[in-house]
C-alpha cells in the first residue's frame, strides 16, 4: 500500500462527510423532515438500479450511479442552490467549478480526474448516463413533493411552469418515466392545488 | 411501460425513503449529528470507488456497491441493532428474515428476488464482494468514531476486546485496509483512551 495515496483518499472521504449536513428543500416523506444531500444520491442510485430498464438508450448502470453518488459533492464548499432559486442559479456555475477544484485536488490526482470528468459529464448532458442520471434527479423530488402532499412547493408558491421548465430535460433520460411523471406527479399536483397552475 | 410493474417500483421506492430516519449510534465527522442507515451507504458506496483498489481479490464493483446500498435497508421494519447490543443481537437474524420478505415483496419478483440474494450475498461472507462490503461496513464507522474524537465509543464505554471482535473479519475483504486500521484507528484510540483497554 502507497501510505501518501491512501491518506490522500482518506482525507477526501472526510471532507464529503459534510455532505450529510447539506439540507435540501425537499421533505421526506414523513413530510417533516428536510432531505439531505447524501440521502438524495442514496435514493437516486438505488432508484437507477431498478429504473435503468426505462432509459431511453442503454446505459451504463455503475458509472451512472457513479456519477449520481458524487453529482452533489461541489455543494459541500458551494452550498445547495434550490432549483427555484433564480438569482443563486446566476453564480452557481462559477461557485461550483471553484469547489470542485479544491475538493477533487484532495484525492490522487488519477482519481481526482476520473471524479472531477464524471461530474462535468453530468453537467454537459451529452451522454446517455448523463442524461438518465438527470432523469433520476428530477423524478426523485417529484416522488418526495407527492408524497409530502407537495409541502415544499406550497412553502415556495412553486408554479406549473417553473415545475415545467425544471423538468425540461427529463424525457431525454427516459420518455416512459417523464410521461408518468407529468401526468402522475405534476399535473395532479397542479389539479389538487399543491401547484399553483399558471398557465391560464 | 408495464404500468402495473413500474406502480411497484415506485412503492418500493417510497417505503425505502424510511431508511433516511434510521439513526445509527456513529457521529458525522462534526461530533454532534447521529448518522443514519442512508447516509452510511451512501458513503460507503464512494468509499468502495476509491479504494477497490486494496480489496484482497479483484471485485465487481457494481455488485459490490449495490449490495451496500440495500444491505440495510432490512433495517426499515427491523430497527437498527448497534454493533455492540449483544440482547439484539439475539434477535437480530429472524427480524430482518421477516423484514426482508416484507420488503422485497413490494418489488416485482424479478427485481425483488435480486434484491434479496443480494442482501443473502452479504450476509453470507463468502464471496469476494460481500468480504469486501464487510470491510467497508467495519471501516467507514471506525472512520467516524476517529474523527469524531471518540465520542460514541467514550458513550457506551466501548473496549478493545468489543472492536477486535466486531473486525474479526476486516481483513477478509482487505489485509491492507485492515492493517491501516487496526494501527491508525483502533490502537490510537485504545492509546488515547477513547476505547478502553480490556487487554491487560
Amino acid at each position: 500500500m502507497d501510505r501518501e495515496r491512501f491518506e490522500k483518499q482518506l482525507a477526501f472521504i472526510r471532507e464529503i462527510d459534510k455532505e450529510k449536513l447539506i439540507k435540501r428543500q425537499s421533505y421526506l416523506t414523513d413530510g417533516e423532515t428536510h432531505e439531505d444531500d447524501a440521502q438524495h444520491a442514496w435514493h437516486m442510485a438505488i432508484m437507477t438500479l431498478l429504473l435503468n430498464e426505462y432509459s431511453n438508450t442503454e446505459i451504463d448502470v455503475l458509472k451512472t450511479i457513479s456519477m449520481l453518488l458524487i453529482h452533489d459533492l461541489v455543494e459541500v464548499y458551494a452550498g445547495d442552490t434550490y432549483a427555484y432559486d433564480e438569482e443563486g442559479k446566476k453564480t452557481q456555475a462559477e461557485r461550483e467549478a471553484k469547489a470542485a477544484d479544491k475538493l477533487y485536488g484532495i484525492l490522487p490526482p488519477d482519481q481526482g480526474e476520473n471524479f472531477k470528468s464524471l461530474w462535468l459529464e453530468f453537467e454537459a448532458q451529452e451522454t446517455p448516463e448523463a442524461k438518465f442520471a438527470r432523469t433520476m434527479d428530477c423524478f426523485q423530488p417529484l416522488i418526495l413533493n407527492d408524497a409530502a402532499d407537495g409541502k415544499a412547493w406550497k412553502e415556495h408558491d412553486v408554479q406549473r411552469s417553473w415545475v415545467m421548465k425544471r423538468n425540461q430535460n427529463t424525457s431525454k433520460g427516459s420518455e416512459d418515466i417523464w410521461e408518468y411523471a407529468r401526468e402522475h406527479l405534476i399535473e395532479k399536483n397542479v389539479r389538487n392545488g399543491n401547484i399553483i397552475d399558471d398557465s391560464k
